[in-house]
């Protein structure tokens, strides 16, 4: 493995290990590369909203998390800045959600990402645009 | 109390009873009026990401639910489209949050709301612009 | 040419000659087909903003462009709904810049689309998500 | 007029003589102060798109100018980072449209602003939400 892939696992090891929400929303960071993190989730009847389907909230978490592992994936800690998401399709209980992080580009101070959720292989739910702001710090702390 | 009273009361009960999310992130619905909702936090450790402040996904899923909230109090079930959420500051363990969502634009099959999450009493922490599709369905289903 | 294609031609056509803009800006339509369009424009004096860049009006409105052309090529009325647009990169006096639009989803009531706006071929300069609302109407109108 | 309101007003000058889509859209700019800004417009025939309401790019590029002045009235350099825009409403031909910008978060590298856009004085056309980034540059440049 070159440094960036050694750095990304690093990435991954971190916020798999830190990140409470990963455990409370029963979350599974399945892979992260430079620029890329792809993090999977079973529905299951704790994610379900008022109307039965899956929150919202959920969704975005999930997506969230992708782009976290991506855009901190460098090894130099990001923070969102702005986020925009589409809700495509509900997502009900039983289902294999899995969202999928990728970069669109990587500045000097911010980096742009497409987070794109999907279920039991290939049907869009969500779709997520990102932009972070990129500190001069490293990341994980050291 | 009017009927338009009557109803967002209605709804405000049935979310917060049925809205598993609630009670997970330990939030609280402090007032629900039409096309208006105010929803309540106190950030704790499980709330935390790997950097030690709250988590993206507790604030979204906070305004998420105001979002909710203010958007289906007519009666009428709603359900978000987009949405585009603004980080402006982190929130740390401790911080009172409260997101409020308010109705911008309420059309026969569209609805815009603006919510703003704040921090003892008055420091903006986000805000988020959102969407839904209005279907013609009551809400809570009866 | 399938009846898709054909309605698709006729979406090209009408709005290349009716949309007002299309010739203000001096962008060229250059591709539509069923949930597809790309639009180009060379980046002139008249579009620089006072900073001496292309102005995002320019870029927003090339990107919205293909947008309604993509959004409206099934022969179905749609109409802008929310739109949300990333800033990558400047684009400046002489600049070949193309605005492809593609479809992400496509609703009974709604549909959303990403457009990637290039310049010279391959560089990112913006990317746009938008999402329409789609009514019981032919276009072009009859 | 205090220092800040001295250079907001310079900014506005600057802004209203060298930005190009200004003159070309028939733009009026009317207030700058310190965060804020107002930018005034008459739907002509020239704005209307092919279904004959005012062209969506329009009404972006009135909001995108609104930001833009109020995000630089600092005295500081801004460039936009992150747009988002909801569509409320058509404005249609002789619609006094006004679009007023105001701050919601100035941070030392990055700044948020909401942009209305009311035709006829009160009724909501557009809501904007959009993100600069501040450089270490004065604005007007020297």
């Amino acid at each position: 493995m070159d440094d960036s892939r050694v750095i990304a696992q690093r990435v991954k090891e971190y916020l798999s290990r830190n990140d409470r929400l990963v455990g409370l929303l029963g979350a599974r960071v399945e892979e992260v590369s430079p620029g890329y993190a792809k993090v999977a989730l079973t529905v299951g009847e704790g994610h379900l909203n008022a109307a039965d389907v899956c929150h919202g909230g959920v969704l975005f978490t999930l997506a969230d998390l992708a782009f976290a592992l991506a855009s901190n994936s460098h090894g130099q800690m990001a923070l969102a800045l702005e986020v925009s998401f589409s809700f495509l399709k509900a997502a009900v209980e039983g289902d294999e959600v899995v969202a999928q992080a990728r970069e669109v580009h990587l500045g000097k101070r911010t980096a742009t990402y497409l987070v794109e959720v999907i279920r039991q292989g290939d049907e869009k739910v969500a779709l997520m645009k990102g932009t972070v702001f990129r500190f001069n710090r490293p990341f994980p702390p050291e």
